[in-house]
């Protein structure tokens, strides 16, 4: 064990675009553990568009990630010391923790052992936990409940090699329905449809400014899910695209979140909400947690099928973890966004 | 009865501001019915906002009024004529007729007696039926169960002395939340408060730019449903005071409908529909047909008890629909405008 516990802490919030800048590495020593505690060697740490919007000013204090503390992310790691009847050294955990090589999970509060989680006949790559197994699958798995999907219809899903977006394209596919993605590079597109099993896709910022084309291009029945991780001109076509009840999950806006109000997309098609009776559905996973169980369940099965496949971007080091924060929310990832903090040796 | 028969036909297609002259009047025969159908002397015609989409040219053809025809309406009339059992000469009838002094209705299609309702005791003003106790009202009945109304929650509904508005605020007293409108003069505003019941409203143009504020002030504790006829600027403002968790209910976008697309409001706090879990849901009244025996017999019942009362705007006149229909579009109208064709004698 190190004497010593790198920490990556909030130095300031932006106001605009998040820069490297914004945080800063500090070393601390290795706490010691109290009764019922967890120490955790961090393995994986996921980074995620969500963190910036609780690093930002628009947020109640409350929901904000405090100046001058270690970050929080979902880890992967492997408990080094434990004062916790339910947590052993050496076992392998889940957790929200810190961006650190160590941190204490007081009581073991959070704290789950890996479920066991096959692909191939073989245990997924620990990163998996952090997506297709973690809150992003959770996301798209509970986003496509909220979608109530029809299997003939055709769904759209933005940001579709990230995260969120490979597990709803896929889940669609399971769902019976035609499925359209979006990204940002020709390789993403490729891999949506040669990997995925995407029906369809596009890359948005070549086919800009007229997207509605690229889009109808790929669903020339129209839309009757769009499945938003992106917001912006990508909604706007869209609400273009819908057909008559149409559904939207409003899972993130990522296009939208390092531009300061005046410099953020004006929509301008919203009366389609009204004239095609479209459903527009914000969620966010943090209300569903109760489904956990179930959700770990079907996924599993997913993953063990082979019906689900997913692809992992793996930052090297917990001092680049910054920098792979902002060119993950420039969309330079390809695949879930991980940091690896340690080998698990 | 007359020899010729006045009726109103669309003569282009307006794209961007409807005038008058996108209309024009020409004198046909009273036709003879055949077996089956019933001539109808028109009293009284609705002018709605959701005409505009259908004269305009960005519908699906299908849904458009047809060019050189004349244009629809709902209708209160008399029985002038009758070839159906179901209908005799001087029922006091309702149903989708023409912008005319005679409307033919084949076969009795679509044609109802008008239900018996009261206030005071008395008969309610034939023009109800247009509003109230027909599509504006029962759109507020259906859009407030979208909206799933708790009482004590807080509900802001934007044209609140319109023909739905009107209906919305009381029904929201009614299920015991607190009722805020907005509306285009100070006369307005007291009408909301004075005789409607409203806990609170404003003008929403002598609050301009800053309706943020003004809606604020009316709504302390942020607003749990936003019942939308306006959209805009309207609909930025209620996304920015939304509550967790709030209810949209899009009815309706009257600011847009005149405006070519690069003209219309560019709406810029959509992340607020991931971030506040809002549930946005355009609604049409077409799709609730089946449900209008229950809503008549709830909103007799609310307006022979007085819990709901209706103020309507009349003008005088078939010739002078056209010039009413604009006006309403512009936010003239100071209640549920309809359009009085004959005096029932």
């Amino acid at each position: 064990m190190t004497a010593t516990n790198r920490q990556i802490v909030l130095k300031s919030r932006p106001d605009g675009w998040v820069t490297p800048d914004h945080f800063e590495m500090r070393e601390v020593s290795v706490p010691d553990i109290g009764d019922g505690d967890v120490l955790v060697r961090a393995l994986y740490m996921s980074l995620d568009p969500y963190m910036r919007g609780r690093i930002g000013t628009d947020r109640p204090p409350a929901d904000r990630m405090p100046l001058g503390g270690p970050m929080e992310a979902r880890v992967v790691g492997r408990v080094a010391a434990s004062r916790n009847a339910d947590f052993r050294e050496g076992d392998l955990v889940f957790g929200s923790l810190d961006w650190a090589d160590y941190s204490v999970a007081a009581g073991g509060g959070g704290l789950r052992l890996l479920p066991d989680a096959r692909q191939d006949g073989k245990p997924v790559p620990l990163a998996w936990h952090l997506g297709a197994l973690g809150l992003p699958g959770m996301t798209a798995w509970i986003g496509m409940q909220i979608a109530q999907p029809v299997a003939g219809e055709t769904l759209f899903v933005s940001a579709a090699s990230g995260a969120v977006g490979q597990i709803v394209g896929q889940i669609a596919k399971i769902r019976g329905m035609r499925a359209v993605g979006s990204a940002g590079t020709d390789a993403k597109v490729a891999f949506l449809t040669d990997d995925l099993g995407f029906d369809a896709a596009f890359n948005y910022k070549t086919a800009s400014p007229d997207i509605l084309s690229a889009l109808q291009s790929c669903a020339p029945g129209g839309l009757d899910v769009y499945f938003d991780n992106v917001g912006g001109l990508l909604l706007e076509a869209a609400l273009d695209a819908a057909n008559l009840r149409a559904r939207i999950i409003a899972c993130g806006m990522v296009s939208q979140y390092n531009l300061p109000r005046e410099q953020t997309t004006g929509v301008r098609n919203l009366p389609h909400i009204n004239r095609k009776r479209i459903r527009m559905q914000g969620m966010g996973v943090g209300d569903h947690g109760h489904r956990q169980a179930e959700f770990l369940d079907e996924m599993a099965g997913w993953l063990a099928s082979g019906q689900i496949r997913y692809r992992v971007d793996i930052a090297d080091g917990l001092e680049n973890a910054p920098t792979a924060f902002v060119a993950m929310l420039k969309g330079e990832n390809f695949g879930k966004q991980v940091v690896r903090i340690a080998d698990d040796n």
